[in-house]
């Protein structure tokens, strides 16, 4: 039988592919997995096999409700927790509950290509929100609700994708206090949240659920991964109520009663903490090199603002290139790279391009960086010839 | 601490609620979950822990498609299959991709119900189209096609949910005639399609798929687990290329990859094709229990078509008994259904009532029929009188 394709990511041999935004295979937790499995299913009890609690098991919910209060070190109560099948799934019921074809949605420029998608598919209007090095631009934002009335606006406050910026603390209150001024829901997509690598991570959205209309998306994708589709909603309680109470969960129950039942597993042996904790070093080393890569190779062509945790770093092209114009001659060079315009939805940030640190070791970040300068440098020759 | 909520059911002791269409705790496959997932946890291949490939993992695939071909007798192609999260995400995602709010889809009434609830929060205008012993009536699906324009006919063709019914083959290729005519999709419900106990399965919609504009829907949750939240849709390739292409799945992957892995073991070591036999068994015997049960005690006060698989009776009351008008007193004597209106999208069929033979025993079942039949004589006494 021909190899069959069974992971979303499929790349030509030899490409070094730095747009990518995933673990490598050697961080996926194959043994802990196994343990937590054994662990779950070694016991008597099956209930995680019937259709389960809508809002999602309360074991489950109450261990995770633990876990989540020591990341953040504040209490989170289980009850404002819902279970999902992951951010992306998060995000669509979002959309079916609360928006319908037509209706206006903030987004950050740049923000998630990925998200937009899901807006698009909704039929939403997405209006963009510039940032600077604080995030989201809070002038802007209000300029905007001036004359439009989105349903929600969509942030990811923290180690942003693909910009690498973290919304700062006193922005974080005023956005609470606009949210609830203009009555618009903040979605906030806090995914990368407890992947800090160079200080304390900032006081999640999240913890501002009760004094808002707030619904935090977090995902066990960028913790544990990917494969499983698993992540939570942390909320506003009439928010999560509207979420819980459709009909796609009172017709399945609860989302993912498995690998919740699992998952649970892991969080109690422990395996998830030090899961966590070889993660950040594993990519704060990753983020080391290519940030001196970077540096090293690309100090003339770009620009960029230090990253603090997640995933990615966001450089800004200089001499007038365009992401698209590199792209063909990179791909050439058996290197690429995620073009700005994509993380726009007016399709702006043409001279901005996405790297990512998750899915390679250091000798392949350098080798790529490496080529990548040498694309650089045949462009800009020939765009000064 | 108290004990939480972990599954969907919550009934109070002493309760038969006859009405729930779930498997009983002892038909939950713990043992077989565990020996799959060994199986597959055991190997040092993780690719299922990555974000998985948007149309399904390629070898679950072709596993299924062989589980498929040997149920139907006919050949499935496994490029026809694409993995869901069960069948009600199935039905969200047909939604969200192929209509808008405000769009017309037709249902038979009566319908699966909370089938109608998916379809509400997409805020669909849902149009029921009559049954008779063969099925939904053609000709009045017809008559409703001169004047509405349906995105598409959500169906259950066989064993049908509540009614028990199913679909003929030579209607069956007059549907697909009429939804190419008429330019509206075939979503076929077919999770029951394995569930036969008296007769051999029909030929499954699924096979026209090639022929026609149509999805037939899939489930893991009736033949192992609801739990698992696992499903596929069979369907017309430009159809299946849609909901493949989609925004959800573009950012998150396939749709459950690491539960997608251990069932592919379920299937691989013969253990779903012996837990098939093994429902088939238990719930013909339940069925032959429940309907001797239904015509010795309530032969005088209801009728009924008599299932030939599925999970279900409905019984339509004589004496001009309304399903509503019985339920306090049912629920007084720890007997409890589920009322016809619900399974309606116009609020008629107030005369039927859904009893499910799923989640009891033999003796449970006599025992709430045995309640039901002192419910309806108490009643019909109050009324003659």
């Amino acid at each position: 039988m021909a190899q069959l394709q069974m992971t979303q990511l499929s790349l030509p041999p030899g490409m070094i592919h730095l747009g990518i935004g995933q673990p490598s295979p050697s961080l996926l937790p194959l043994e802990i997995m196994k343990k937590a499995a054994m662990q779950r299913l070694s016991q008597s009890d099956a209930s995680f096999l019937a259709y389960g609690a809508e809002q999602g098991d309360g074991y489950f919910r109450a261990t995770l409700a633990q876990l989540l209060s020591q990341s953040y070190g504040e209490a989170v109560n289980p009850d404002h927790l819902f279970i999902t099948a992951g951010a992306s799934q998060s995000l669509d019921l979002i959309c079916t509950i609360f928006t319908q074809a037509g209706d206006t949605v903030f987004v950050e420029e740049p923000s998630y290509f990925l998200a937009l998608r899901i807006f698009r598919d909704h039929r939403l209007k997405i209006v963009g929100v510039p940032m600077d090095e604080d995030g989201v631009d809070l002038n802007a934002l209000e300029e905007k609700l001036a004359t439009e009335h989105p349903v929600f606006f969509y942030t990811i406050p923290t180690y942003h994708n693909p910009a690498s910026i973290t919304l700062t603390r006193s922005r974080r209150e005023q956005l609470v206090r606009l949210s609830l001024n203009y009555g618009f829901i903040i979605v906030a997509d806090e995914v990368y949240q407890m992947l800090n690598y160079l200080e304390q991570a900032p006081r999640p959205l999240a913890c501002w659920a009760d004094q808002g209309k707030l619904l935090s998306i977090g995902s066990f994708s960028k913790i544990l991964a990917p494969g499983l589709r698993l992540g939570w909603i942390q909320g506003t309680s009439d928010l999560l109520d509207g979420l819980i109470g459709c009909g796609l969960l009172d017709s399945g129950g609860g989302l993912n009663p498995f690998t919740s039942a699992i998952v649970r597993s892991t969080i109690e042996m422990g395996l998830l903490s030090s899961n966590v904790e070889h993660l950040r070093s594993v990519y704060s080393e990753r983020l080391r090199v290519l940030q001196s890569a970077v540096e090293q190779e690309l100090a003339e062509a770009v620009t960029f603002h230090p990253p603090k945790g997640g995933f990615f770093m966001w450089l800004r092209l200089l001499h007038g290139l365009s992401a698209q114009e590199l792209l063909p001659e990179a791909r050439s060079k058996n290197v690429a790279f995620l073009p700005g315009d994509q993380f726009s939805c007016s399709g702006g940030m043409k001279n901005y391009i996405r790297l990512s640190f998750a899915l390679y070791e250091a000798d392949e970040l350098r080798t790529g960086v490496q080529r990548l300068s040498k694309v650089l440098k045949k462009v800009i020759s020939q765009k000064s010839w």
